[in-house]
């Protein structure tokens, strides 16, 4: 098979017509959010939302359980959507639901959304004081059933802990160098080269908030930014993990931002003057526009190899080594 | 390998002691009851509970998922625990928990418990109107997905729709014939014609409620009965279904029995002289005892190839023609 194309995070409203552009995109697998600030009881109908919408579009999309699934995205021309959670609250307080989230298909959770969670802190908190004593255990208890630790959105003493402590290597599914744009999102260069060192995995965001010059940065420049990221990080662990948010109403970032930890309002990376979802920058509308990014990175002077690593290969190897656990996942695979 | 040994219903106090004693009668697969009137996130905590033993006695018992765990199961050693519910209160109000649960290792489910539900009635209620419509709905979509609509608790009407409404063969798990003894949680001669008629399975109950002559039943009577109505259903739509509650207190069977459903207590099967669970014919005390049943219904004439198949072969058939939906459990599964 051709190289795999593989993104780790989109949230979108979905729809047969973004499922359609996955195609068109030639995507083979996506991360998707299926929930934020859900108790376990929503993350569940969340879940069902998707289970009908496999059972609609059987022909586009199917619900990837281990990296042999990118394999038969792309021998049948479909895509594999992998489940991710961005919070922990759809564990509750309950670290058996590690389990039974995965079995239910769930291959990334981040553990902590901007705020203080039961597990870490958020990048937004004024300290950030390392993983908890749950956040240990939990941590724990993903890698023993191969659940990915993600810190997209944690503090920088919570990451560093997080790839110390874990026996695996763990992902930050969309975030830039800080070095290139200082958003509080952004992950320092002390953080990208302990992720690279541990076998850890970054995928660049193009959500306009983490990109310089905002939805007006142009193509060349976040493609110039993933080369030097390269030098920094090797061109083995680095990604794409677009952070698309296509076609959903403002009201869901103030869901994402404000969740129901506060009755007033959160603008999280957005302002007053820009409060809702920016645009996404003209060369990144939607599934159809990978094809450009790799174009971009070919022109900063990539190999056709290091380019297909980017914008697939390099995931679906972590994807191999992250998702099955101690136990297989039915007992039959075990045969 | 060897014919299987199958018990389709125990709901047991579980200890290593009864895994090990699963071990020494040569129990391949157990049916075993998760939930009785618990919700849906109660019902995910008696699974969580459930992992819990598997992770600590994997030499002991595993997870099944299809009949090929059965055979997994004789190679190594070990027993394979299918879970089943006894209530549809698991499901909520929602039919996309049946998917959900499935895939969570769900593999019967009593569309009633003694009362009325939302799906059927029950064989306590005083009238049964049959499959209600949202009960015609999850029976389709149990078929779909390879959840098997089981009746043993059920009404004799609902019973006879649930049958006629399935698209695939249905079982009553636990259960003996009203002909032989009449109580009302055993089943009319015109229910089992019809349930083997449309390719449906019975398991011979053990518990004394549902035996003539309760725990004072001679295990000769017991294997005659099995031998009629072989002679009604056919040697292979029967196999055994032994409704085990080993080292329960009695306030389990209070909770089976009553639930949340009344303020005051209800006697069920019991009766103000014996309230508590009965003790079990001195022939039938637990997983070691299954030889015996054997050996009376070889006394009754029978070959050793209609034991082997009432044993635990028919049930391994009925697994494999029924655990398995229109979509795999798995994708990779349909490589």
């Amino acid at each position: 098979m051709t190289h795999p194309r593989i993104d780790t995070l989109q949230y979108a409203n979905w729809s047969e017509r973004i499922f359609r552009q996955m195609r068109e995109g030639g995507v083979d697998a996506v991360h998707v959010t299926i929930t934020y600030h859900e108790n376990f009881r929503e993350t569940v109908l969340n879940i069902e939302a998707w289970n009908r919408w496999f059972e609609r579009f059987p022909d586009l999309i199917f619900q990837g359980c281990t990296a042999r699934d990118i394999t038969l995205a792309q021998q049948t021309g479909r895509t594999a959507i992998f489940f991710g959670a961005q919070n922990p609250s759809c564990i509750e307080d309950d670290i058996g639901l590690v389990q039974v989230l995965h079995r239910l298909g769930l291959r990334f959770m981040q553990l902590s959304y901007n705020n203080q969670s039961l597990l870490a802190s958020g990048c937004y908190e004024a300290e950030d004081t390392g993983l908890t004593r749950m956040g240990r255990e939990v941590v724990t208890e993903m890698n023993r059933v191969g659940l990915v630790v993600d810190m997209s959105h944690s503090g920088e003493r919570s990451t560093l802990e997080a790839i110390e402590h874990s026996t695996r290597p763990i992902a930050i599914t969309h975030a830039n160098p800080a070095s290139w744009h200082p958003a509080r999102r952004n992950k320092s260069d002390h953080v990208l080269r302990a992720l690279s060192e541990s076998g850890g995995m970054l995928g660049f965001s193009v959500y306009p908030h983490h990109l310089r010059g905002g939805s007006a940065c142009a193509l060349a420049d976040f493609c110039a930014m993933i080369a030097r990221t390269a030098d920094l990080m090797g061109t083995t662990h680095i990604g794409l993990g677009t952070d698309l948010c296509q076609d959903q109403p403002d009201s869901v970032v103030d869901w994402m931002r404000a969740g129901r930890w506060t009755k007033g309002r959160d603008l999280g990376e957005g302002s007053a003057e820009n409060p809702g979802f920016p645009p996404m920058p003209d060369w990144f509308q939607d599934n159809r526009d990978f094809d450009r990014i790799a174009g971009g990175l070919r022109a900063t002077g990539m190999s056709q190899d290091e380019v297909a690593a980017i914008m697939g290969g390099n995931w679906a190897r972590f994807f191999a080594d992250s998702f099955e656990g101690a136990q297989p996942l039915c007992q039959e695979a075990a045969q």
